[in-house]
């Protein structure tokens, strides 16, 4: 296949590096040309920094760029790839905010954290992928699964739930091991004395329905226990996780009076 | 030493089963005989049910039962051993539970998940000694370290604030963990997806500082994708988990400008 990207960042670095294994890499357009001939120079391409440039004789166009800029991109830049499919790479926004401007449109998103210093383990990332074409798609699956043994159809309400799940599982359990050291620092107490406890946690979810294993005070209703919690962090001065103390012990007992 | 236990559950078990191959289980006393019974026989020690009964002559009574009957045990049964060292093993009981009834108190709080059927790897459990007497300190902390090689003299302020710390950690982590689960579950996505990043997430927080370790759309400041979540949470009537995205997401937009 014949490949071009629209950005220069670490998405479409690592995408770009792979797939000139065995594909084409044709063109890397970025508003700041140097960051693109860097990565043009890796992978034989040409960088461009205007649309006059563009060469529309290709098979897919990949647009990695930050969420809020898709949009904008898709209204000026996709007249001039009109029969050419185009995907973005993002996980939490909708298929149609490309096919609403363009009949080719797809998705085409690794659930994978990129740095440009660490090598992807391709092969174990989930690639998801979609399009508004069942041609499209066929073409999508055949790419993904040339990179990775994980391949995933999803439409967008699925994608844009794991996204939202992600928040849940990691940026809000990160929140929850800061606001423990912000409580154990307060007393001078070593936070690595709680570092068992947290890999066990994390590691029982993946064995577990974490419903089923869901521990501590407001699980058993010990409201003793509840009452001195919410004093102490009152007392402390940290109304703050007071209020996230109350919400999440809330949130615990109703689940699991639940079936 | 001559050490005798009130209580003959999981933590009971676990105790006077380590220290009876160094010490001498006097007693077991509980309200149930035929449990008590079956913990003395395992370690050599007579089983008893009423106060009558108590053998004065030993240097150490552990009250190892649940938090609420602590208080309760203390009144009743401290008398009948007036010159006796008396300690619970409670995380989240003060000191002070003890020594507003009895001199000589003290804590021997062993931060482990406790099951009948596992065996604990002792040397590498933390546990936490506090006495209202230097002398009696001094004691619980060569009992500790002939069980420990992690023994911590922390004060009952200290003791609290890692029991607090922990349902931050681990209760409300698994809890992040089982909305995370519905979530993705409403759409029949495969929660097993975030295994990696929740595995991942908990590994970092050992490794470096929860805050500095923070990710995420409220990290970034990306309104747009708060909005969308929110939107998704209210739309699906799940506004319980939306009231929990929002104060999370303003805890660790707080957090974040915050020094």
């Amino acid at each position: 296949m014949r490949i071009s990207f629209i950005g220069s960042g670490r998405v479409a670095h690592h995408f770009a590096k792979q797939l000139s294994k065995q594909h084409q890499i044709v063109q890397i357009y970025s508003r700041d040309l140097t960051h693109a001939q860097k990565l043009a120079e890796q992978c034989h391409a040409q960088a461009i920094q205007n649309y006059s440039q563009f060469d529309h004789n290709i098979d897919l166009l990949m647009i990695a760029i930050s969420d809020q800029a898709i949009a904008e991109v898709i209204v000026n830049m996709g007249r001039y790839f009109e029969n050419v499919l185009i995907v973005h790479t993002s996980g939490s926004t909708h298929l149609n905010v490309l096919s609403q401007q363009h009949a080719r449109s797809g998705v085409f998103y690794p659930l994978q954290t990129f740095s440009l210093e660490r090598d992807i383990d391709w092969s174990n990332t989930p690639l998801f992928v979609e399009a508004t074409q069942v041609d499209d798609l066929q073409i999508l699956v055949a790419l993904a699964n040339s990179l990775s043994n994980r391949v995933y159809t999803y439409d967008s309400a699925q994608r844009l739930s794991l996204h939202l799940a992600a928040v849940f599982a990691c940026n809000f359990s990160n929140y929850c091991y800061d606001m423990a050291k912000q409580v154990v620092d307060a007393e001078q107490v070593d936070f690595s004395l709680l570092y068992p406890l947290i890999l066990e946690t994390a590691n029982k979810a993946t064995l577990n329905n974490p419903k089923t294993m869901q521990t501590g005070p407001a699980m058993r209703g010990d409201q003793n226990i509840l009452n001195m919690h919410m004093k102490m962090l009152a007392e402390a001065g940290r109304g703050d996780l007071k209020q996230v103390y109350e919400i999440l012990s809330q949130g615990i007992q109703t689940r699991q009076s639940s079936q």
